[in-house]
């Protein structure tokens, strides 16, 4: 069952995340002409885009690596390479974004950074860059003590849930802003709720479902890899570190810790 | 140390709900001819007002009740009781802010819900309702048993961040949709950043710090009320709870646990 709940949500997230991405295309290729790199409107299509795929989707699948139960045995290095690296990728497609709003606003003389949007936005993309060159320098580069690394982890956790949520927030009051300027003038305007506003609405609740379920497994469930001091035998939990537990299924042959050989030890 | 720590918390959390009630109401007075209840656009002015303290400040307070050290000693009912009474006052506002632009609507023939904006509000106050109406089943109704309690407790905790991340999403996709109408045939427009649109744009952003500081206070602090396992002799911790720990206070005399005479006792 804890297998099946857990497949359940991981193919879940992939078809939303799926859904997410196509449907931000579909949106600016049907109603908006598609994409070209010129610094007209087209280049701007690419904004939307990156910004879903980048700093939301696959943002979302760099944070949930250490999720996959495969994760949690063997060296802990490749999956943090692994994690970084996407991080990185999510990082480079949403400057991209950035770069595809700002061709456009100097072609056509548009003042930088002026919207709300744009504040929470850029804010975001910053606090993104910190936590990564940050996450780079404490948990990947070998000479910082594991104290310290214990002391961060929960402040990087925090920052990277904190960074999903602000990226969200910005996609929504994206989406608003886009569409009170593609319908100002449109023969049916946004309060008619056209087509266009009906979809690119469902789309921006679209990406919060995704964005829900993506903190619910981050924050709530326990498919975590198992802190070390819980898998040596005769060490003790650290406080701080909760015990990990896979709901409600430590007993069960199906659990996939059982799975993958690992053993439940606990301090009780 | 860790008292000053919780103090200045608690303190700056206080004064920056406070400055963003004020800025709101000082935002849409001084731009905007504030407030009359008569359905026209000074009918408006109570939504941003009412949506800021019913939906951000006052359900921040209300979710941050248990954090209060003064909560952890005694008979958990009176809190809980005023944990409920104060969600419900938010939720009162919240409502009344929701009245405040229904009215506007009808009056001028608009059509409701149109805008993602009003879309992410509408589900953002909807949650908001079922959280209540559960919480007070679940939590405050005597028939419930203990174990029901505590299943649903990391969910009820989970929508209680979730609900408050969605308000502040909701608030900015809001401001930014009142600047662009407000600002869209203005001498001004938005895109040269006038002043309504400088102080807007910094009343949101103060919106979202002061989210980030209740939900750093709610995520990773370990300012939580002890679980009744912890504090009772001979009790072992049940998983899934993890240890209240005074974030490395707990030796020390300026504790709020020690000074309230909470001497901690682990299973360790």
């Amino acid at each position: 069952m804890a297998v099946g709940w857990f497949y359940l949500s991981f193919y879940s997230l992939w078809f939303l995340g799926l859904m997410c991405i196509i449907l931000t295309i579909y949106w600016v290729q049907l109603w908006h002409g598609g994409f070209a790199w010129d610094g007209t409107l087209l280049m701007f299509n690419y904004h939307p885009v990156f910004m879903v795929v980048g700093s939301v989707v696959l943002y979302s699948a760099a944070s949930l690596l250490y999720r996959l139960p495969q994760s949690w045995v063997g060296p802990k290095l490749p999956w943090k390479i692994g994690h970084a690296m996407l991080h990185l990728l999510a990082f480079i497609l949403t400057v991209l974004g950035l770069v595809a709003v700002f061709q456009l606003h100097r072609r056509s003389r548009i003042t930088n950074l002026y919207s709300l949007h744009s504040w929470l936005g850029i804010v975001t993309v910053f606090l993104f860059a910190c936590q990564w060159f940050l996450g780079f320098v404490v948990f990947l580069l070998p000479w910082m003590s594991v104290w310290l690394r214990s002391l961060l982890k929960p402040i990087h956790v925090f920052f990277g849930v904190i960074i999903l949520s602000l990226s969200i927030a910005s996609v929504i009051s994206g989406i608003n802003e886009k569409l009170f300027f593609s319908l100002n003038n449109a023969t049916e305007p946004y309060t008619n709720l056209p087509s266009e506003a009906i979809f690119a609405n469902s789309l921006g609740m679209l990406v919060v479902v995704f964005g829900l379920l993506v903190l619910y497994i981050l924050l709530v469930s326990s498919w975590k890899r198992p802190e070390p001091g819980i898998l040596t035998e005769g060490q003790v939990w650290r406080p701080g570190f909760p015990l990990p537990v896979w709901d409600g299924a430590e007993s069960r042959e199906d659990s996939p810790r059982k799975a993958l050989g690992l053993a439940r030890k606990t301090t009780q």
